[in-house]
Formats: structure tokens, C-alpha cells, sequence
């Protein structure tokens, strides 16, 4: 399955440590209906097994709204499950190794923290890129210092100056009063965890956020 | 590159928790000096980046001495550091998605706990089989009781019931001591942690294991 066409306007990183100790599935489920059109699956403390079941079964409510599953690191899940794709962190395996596993179709997302990143990453290998931390997060630890959107900004021209085709969401601690700058500055979509998945209705959060992204789409004139 | 005759005589476990703090390609080729036949790498907590690069650097000293090396769970990384195979537990993946992924020459091997797991193992994917806990051990936490010898000799007699062909290995609290009745009971190796990486001298530690395998098989009839 291909997505040449996928929208990135509102990924969803579903996580069972920021889940309200919800089922994955009905999170998926939920975040779809509001409006999330791309999901990420990541997990760092699971069994392969029970990674690959539980891409399996978000697969089974994904796949016929048309939104790619990509997996977080684990090229090896995506394969098993026969996810959409992978998500890359800089600690993970190398773009290229994971487009010679995953084929030509698969999608596959890079994450970028820095310019120097940005100079490093590898030409039209990813098909996107996860750009930040933007803001200051409780999702996940980061040690560096939230690059804000100035910083977004600088990636975003460096990443396009080399593919002008590039895409990519910002990410980290993005919400629904912070969202409007991320999209102005060209991002073609923001990536949320706890502002979606942390709330107690998913589905009318996902739904604020299509609202918003619109919104300012609107008024930025794209 | 394909093993059809590996050899599991003296199979060394390389994982970075148990190496006294040691560089895991240093302990690798101490290890294969003293006469391991086979290498797994396992390790459950570093990252992909580092695992590949730990493989890759692990194969440039096996490979010339004709020692296999298989990665513990991770099929990516053994596909990324094109490893020669994959070892997976009861919580990995299945057997058929390694073999799918990685190809016919790949060697793959699955942890056997119990009877009831040697019952459902999928007939001819696995290359061998690691069948244990058979002593106590404190290398890994097992929360079963060991099987001990008889619980061997009850599961090799299953496996080879399923696959005359079967082959395999003695895992759990293995030393020097209690090395003679696995292989008197029909392994056709020992899978070794502390015995050789915890120990000062890993490469004399294999040394003593070799000596003790061949005095076994000669005394056993093999």
C-alpha cells in the first residue's frame, strides 16, 4: 500500500505511556473521527510481539479512513505488521538502511533537532521530517533546549534548500494556543501526543486542532 | 552468506549488562580465541543506532574466523548490520516474520521454555533451538523454575519428535561443572553468559568449556 498523497496535517503519536492507560485502538479510533489524518506508533518499552500485535490492530481501524501507521525506531515491527512505515529518531537506524528494508513505498520520517541535523540528514531519503522539540514538552525527555519557531523556521529553510520538496511537522509540546505560528512558518502539519491523547475526549480535542490548523492556514494564505 | 553447517558447540551470549564493563568486541574475539563456535548479541537496552554499529564491528572479527553471530529480538538490526541471523524469544517475533524478512539463509533460532512450547514451535522455520532455563541462573530473570536435565531430555525428545533435524542448545546457569550431562542429554551446544564474560581471563574461560565439551562427547559416545 502506498501513500503517495499522505496529509501530515494532524499526526497523532499514540504512546501507551501517555495514553491514560487507554486501549491504543480506541485511541486511534477516537483521534481519527476528530480528524487526525496521520498516526505514529511509538512504544520504547514493549515486546516486539506486542508491538506488532498492536500495530496490527490500529492497522485494522487506519487503513480504511486512508491514515498511514508509521512505527516509531522499530523498522523490524513495520515489516511484521506491514505498518505504512517507521519514524526515525537520530539514535535509530540509518534512513537508508531502513528505505533498503522497507522498499521503495514505505513511508519514512526522520527526526530533526538542529540545523546541523538539518545539513546532515540524507537527500530525498525520508519522505518527511519531525522538526523540533518546538516548545517545552512533558511528553518526552529532551535535553536540548526547545529551538522555538525561529528555530523551526532556520530547519525548515535548510531541509528546503536541499529538497525543495520536503515536508514536514514540527513537534513537542504543541497545543492548541501554540499551534497557529508552527503552520504560518510552513510546517505542513503539527505532531501531537498529550494534547490529544492525555485529554479525556480525544475525539473533540482532535477535532479543536482540525478547527485551528484550518484556521490558520486560512490566514496565512496557504 | 550462508552457514549451512554452524557449528553450536560453544555458543557465547554477548550482552553489554554482562560484560563487566568490557568492550563487547574485544570480549568477541577473546571468546572466539578460546574456541566459541557461535555468537548472539543481546541487548535489551541501548539503542538501534548502537546496536548496528556494535554488530557491524562484532561480524568484522567473527566473520574471519567463521564464527556466526546472530542478534537477540532485533530482526532490524540484524537486517541493518546484515548479521547472520536472528535468536528470538517466546516475546519476540514470530519465527515466520524473521524468516520472511530476512531469507532462507539466515539463520534463526527460538527460545524453548516448556513442553507446551515445544508443541506449538512452527515445524522447520527454526535452525536451532535454544531450550532452557536449565539451572538457575542470574544472568536473566527467569520466573519459571529451572527445567534441569530430565526437562531437556523431555523437550529435545518433543523438538525431534516434530524435526529429526533439530538442533539444540542448553541455556541457564551453565559453568564448567554442569556443561557434561546437557551434552550427555543430546545438546549439540552450551549457550554460555557468565561463565566466559564475566570471568577475568574470557578467552581461557572458553578454553576450559571446549575442553570439557569434546571430554564430554568423547565419554557420552558422540
Amino acid at each position: 500500500m502506498s501513500y503517495g498523497k499522505f496529509d501530515l496535517s494532524l499526526y497523532g503519536i499514540l504512546d501507551p505511556g501517555r495514553s491514560m492507560g487507554r486501549d491504543l485502538v480506541d485511541l486511534a479510533e477516537a483521534s481519527i473521527a476528530g480528524g487526525v489524518t496521520f498516526l505514529q506508533l511509538r512504544d520504547k518499552k514493549g515486546t516486539t510481539k506486542s508491538m506488532v500485535k498492536t500495530a496490527r490492530r490500529i492497522l485494522e481501524v487506519a487503513r480504511p479512513r486512508n491514515v498511514p501507521l508509521v512505527i516509531n525506531d522499530r523498522v523490524d515491527v513495520a515489516f511484521a505488521a506491514a505498518a505504512d512505515g517507521v519514524h526515525l529518531g537520530q539514535e535509530d537506524m540509518a534512513p537508508e538502511d531502513a528505505r533498503r528494508l522497507l522498499g521503495a513505498d514505505a513511508i519514512i520520517g526522520v527526526t530533526i533537532h538542529s540545523l546541523a541535523e538539518a545539513d546532515a540528514a540524507p537527500v530525498k531519503v525520508a519522505d518527511y521530517y519531525g522538526v523540533g522539540g518546538i516548545y517545552a514538552t512533558a511528553s518526552k525527555h529532551n535535553p536540548d533546549a526547545p529551538i522555538g519557531i525561529d528555530g523551526f523556521a532556520m530547519i525548515l529553510d535548510a531541509l528546503k534548500g536541499r529538497d525543495e520538496v520536503a515536508r514536514l511537522v514540527g513537534i513537542a509540546g504543541i497545543d492548541l494556543s501554540n499551534t497557529a505560528p508552527v503552520i504560518a512558518a510552513g510546517a505542513d502539519g503539527v505532531a501531537i501526543i498529550s494534547a490529544i491523547y492525555m485529554q479525556d475526549d480525544p475525539q473533540s480535542a482532535a477535532r479543536h486542532f482540525s478547527g485551528v490548523i484550518a484556521d490558520s492556514r486560512s490566514r496565512a494564505g496557504l
